[in-house]
């Protein structure tokens, strides 16, 4: 189980409705954040999204449309009385703000809170089902992008195979491993006689904010979905240029490049009402691209 | 003119569609805001608030519903290439975590932007059609209620008497003033011939976040219209005590001995769905309560 919730699609200034970057990832067993721009807090309780179920937060950069929405989140968490773990990935100054907010609060948290400066490219987070890595982007400040992969799943038992073959169930946990099956007077049974491949593992990558760059083409390669922002419009590439972001176009280029099956877009910049020509100029280079709708879930 | 518009009802965890505290002042010539939690900036853009006409910010306290909006809407003015000169009032630490959050973004203003650490009671802001002024509440952490008045308006110039008397216009913002005509000749005109009283100045004070506190009463004496919170109901006296915030009879109670003609209440707990008890248990007190609702404006 792998899947997106977009909670904000807009950059920084708010307009038209629609609301800074944050997106909730479902997995298995829990759910995570990417960016908590403000008002992000209202935006879950809008889309009912399971609060207590967030144990991970990640931050990809210190503009305020990325985090303005996280430290009240954490207050809220605080005033309900939250007591399982939270854990908060982010550029190493984040702690600063958190604590100092804090700080002249008088407040404390009354769970188990961890911080994660994120100092280079790799692994952050390794879940029961699940990874989490980041990668740096090219952004005006320190900015990182995240994938999520699942886990490699376990092979299916085929029970009419393992029947015949007489396979007691206290070796299934192996086979389900790819394991080998040997029997008791020494008979070998090939793994692939009495299991199937489960389906395969699905990976999602947040690019966050980004100006256009061919070094996350190796980055995102084969993934199965990709958020990329696209603040500008086609016809506004130089702007995006000057300004650490990226085009319809652009995004719809990287996507191409790194051979991923799907590719969403935001951080639409306030100055558009109006978003189909985002998809569609979009969609001439790489077409499964579709806008990240907020409220809407895509299933990976 | 004088009127107050809600954008902000609730207390610290947003729910039920409410909004963290912030409030609108219009004056004649300029609009205030009175706190401004997480989500303000969104807020005023569902109420078509015009945002280029803020220039007085005032920040009751650094508890996070009544100021994470803040650095989000400077964020946008200075995006939105605001020119004209912008201050901002509040505990002297604000200025701290105003300055972080634009470093570590690596944004600076290109407005002129001033900071007025509260220290004490007395004059903020004495502007040309009126003044604020600050108090202390009692709350858990330093906090400030903030009373707005008009200043004296000038007496209105009875056209047919001035004519009667021969008097020029040129003695016309005089007789406004209050001050009687003396002829060429000699000849004293009193004023109340020929002027009369304008209507009366307003006043409007915000109580910000309070324990019951009769402090208040001489401060807040027969003003206009008054904003107290209300967190709980009657029967959470105790806990409104524990927490330093109010219970609705509270509140109707400082209204009734302090002499003023309206209340508004607000800040209500997340625990309350329906808010209509918190209005009947008020006006059993002082009948003259209403809920501050969001997207109201209440004219004084």
């Amino acid at each position: 189980m792998l899947a997106v919730t977009i909670l904000g699609n807009n950059s920084a200034i708010p307009a038209f409705g629609r609301h800074p970057t944050s997106q909730i990832i479902t997995t298995a067993d829990e759910l995570m954040m990417f960016d908590c721009g403000e008002g992000t807090q209202i935006q879950i309780l809008n889309y009912r999204i399971r609060r207590s179920r967030i144990n991970h937060i990640f931050i990809s950069h210190l503009h305020g449309d990325h985090y303005f929405g996280l430290v009240g989140l954490l207050n809220s968490f605080a005033l309900l009385g939250r007591i399982q773990p939270l854990h908060v990935y982010g550029p190493a100054d984040l702690i600063k703000i958190i604590e100092m907010q804090f700080d002249f609060a008088d407040t404390t948290f009354p769970f188990e809170f961890t911080f994660h400066p994120i100092t280079k490219a790799g692994l952050l987070h390794d879940g029961k089902h699940y990874t989490v890595e980041c990668f740096p982007t090219q952004h005006r400040i320190e900015c990182w992008g995240f994938i999520v992969r699942e886990k490699k799943k376990l092979r299916k038992i085929i029970a009419e195979k393992t029947k015949q073959y007489n396979i007691p169930s206290t070796s299934f946990s192996k086979l389900q491993q790819g394991e080998d099956y040997v029997s008791p007077e020494g008979t070998l049974i090939k793994n692939e006689f009495v299991t199937t491949e489960n389906t395969k593992a699905k990976s999602y990558a947040f690019c966050a904010d980004t100006k256009y760059d061919e070094a996350l083409i190796d980055i995102i390669k084969d993934i199965d979905l990709i958020y990329h922002e696209t603040t500008y419009t086609a016809p506004f590439a130089e702007k995006a240029a000057e300004r650490f972001h990226s085009t319809s176009k652009q995004a719809a280029t990287i996507a191409l490049k790194s051979n991923v099956k799907k590719l969403i877009i935001g951080h639409f910049s306030a100055k558009f009402e109006q978003l189909d020509i985002f998809e569609e100029e979009a969609r001439e280079i790489f077409p499964e691209t579709d806008i990240a709708t907020e409220g809407v879930t895509y299933l990976i």
